[in-house]
């Protein structure tokens, strides 16, 4: 067990929170991850609104820990899965792309915890005063939808900002990097692309195997000229998309639908020409497919060691 | 004091590496931090190579304690200031921008500690085999020439990849920061930007200044479309560069030129029209203008507490 201000408010064993990633965290991976003792997390971002909440529903049986929501804002279901989370008594929400302002009034008279992601630290102060438990604040070698700042000097500066505790992401993926977040102030961290190489999670064999199979430098940002970078893994899709960007024949509406469904295509079919693998920079820290436990298991038995280990150094 | 594999190979009392800053790392700073117990670096990038020379003679008058010099490897300089760093006996000499592979042989020969920067873990694989003692891992939220990678998922992966010391850069500005490149698996750490609002830094008032009031999105990356990517704070300079490289009626050269002696205007005159104000993430951290040995101190002392504390979560 590892107490921190995370784990007392959200009533998990370890700070381990799962990234909410779209298509991929479903009831399986984030019961999992909440029975492991960290925090599983649904996307709301799935076939339709009515899979968001079967996967809810399945979640609620899967596991009795708490697990939570992920609600990206820019989403057009997002109003109804906001309506979902009050319905079903989801305790915890975590919300990306956007303030979640005009839901809070509602979700804390339901007793919802609201932790939005963030990546910057004005963005902190603003989710704190509209009365978020905590914040994510993630680096940008986080895979999928990045910010500018990058972890090292995000998080000290995020938790300077604001009194909440703040949870770590971006570019962390073992023991390693849980111990290294601690010492930058935080009090948990979110993990996503380790996570998608999970046992319980149900991406695509070739999604898991491409991660594994990373090095560090194998990922690349695309998108930076439609106004939404995202990091994903090299591939024919990715190269192609980075292209498309520089070639002045083409337009923002071109290149999007060029790219529109490619994640679904990566998780859901493992389509190594037209899939989109999301994934961060941490990718080659990720070695084999283990259950969700061993994961966080072993994330936290090393980097007690780490910690503990420290006093030689003085 | 803190033992590692950094302090016991260069002969310091702290595994703290001051950045060998173009135009910024002088006599008076570098032996400011080595007679503090860290490791002060002369950058080769100066006026001329006789100036250069000339900080090298004055650095040994100034301390006993080691030293080293930065050699820039694109600089037209280059040649000359590897054949100074002989003649003078320097102790360790770090290198950017490149391969020092054709110096490897006289530096060797000559007892040079040789510790290059890197940017990935492949890269720092071929600097182990060619000799180096050591490599600074840099990561993106470093300020001035910048790679891909960001230093949370940088370091344990070139860690993984080398058996020889690894000196963590990109985003450490204080004890927080130093604690994390530990658990990450650093043996030391290289710190840019705080070094330059220190009280022997003869950096320009106005650009102390300006890092100082900084927060932590107050910088920008331009240069990537020339295919030198450059991390400076946002000024009228660096909004304007960022323009021209959007700018389809500009060219390559235009550009270069409008760029040409920005960062000496910043340093040396504190230009706050033209001038390059190079400075990484982790500027939002600093907050005062302080002696370097006061600086180093608080680092230490502050990251000792930290890893010290950290037995409370267990």
């Amino acid at each position: 067990m590892i107490k921190t201000r995370i784990t007392e408010l959200l009533g998990i064993e370890y700070p381990i929170v799962q990234g909410g990633m779209a298509w991929v965290a479903d009831a399986s991976l984030a019961s999992a991850v909440s029975n492991a003792g960290g925090l599983g997390l649904i996307s709301s971002i799935n076939a339709s609104a009515d899979t968001v909440l079967e996967e809810i529903r399945k979640c609620k049986k899967m596991t009795n820990k708490p697990f939570g929501v992920n609600i990206m804002l820019m989403s057009p279901i997002a109003d109804q899965v906001a309506q979902f989370v009050i319905d079903e008594q989801v305790p915890i929400v975590s919300t990306g792309a956007g303030t979640p302002a005009k839901y809070m009034e509602q979700w804390l008279k339901a007793g919802i915890k609201v932790i939005p992601v963030v990546a910057s630290a004005a963005y902190a102060i603003r989710m704190e005063k509209i009365g978020a438990v905590a914040v994510v604040a993630e680096g940008g070698e986080a895979g999928g939808h990045i910010g500018e700042m990058n972890t090292m000097a995000l998080i000290p500066q995020v938790c300077d900002a604001v009194s909440i505790p703040v949870i770590a992401a971006g570019g962390i993926a073992d023991g390693r990097g849980f111990a290294a977040a601690m010492m930058l102030g935080a009090e948990g961290v979110q993990i996503g692309t380790r996570f998608i190489t999970a046992t319980e999670s149900n991406a695509h064999d070739n999604y898991k195997q491409k991660i594994i199979a990373a090095g560090d430098t194998d990922t690349i940002v695309t998108g930076k000229s439609l106004g939404h970078p995202v990091r994903a893994l090299k591939t024919p899709f990715s190269r192609k998309f980075a292209q498309m960007e520089n070639d002045p024949t083409q337009t923002p509406e071109s290149i999007m639908e060029f790219g529109s469904g490619s994640l679904r295509k990566a998780v859901k079919d493992g389509d190594e020409k037209m899939g989109s693998f999301m994934a961060g920079q941490g990718s080659g820290l990720v070695k084999k497919v283990q259950p969700a436990k061993e994961i966080i298991l072993e994330i936290v038995s090393d980097a007690r060691n780490l910690l503990e280990g420290s006093s030689k150094y003085f």
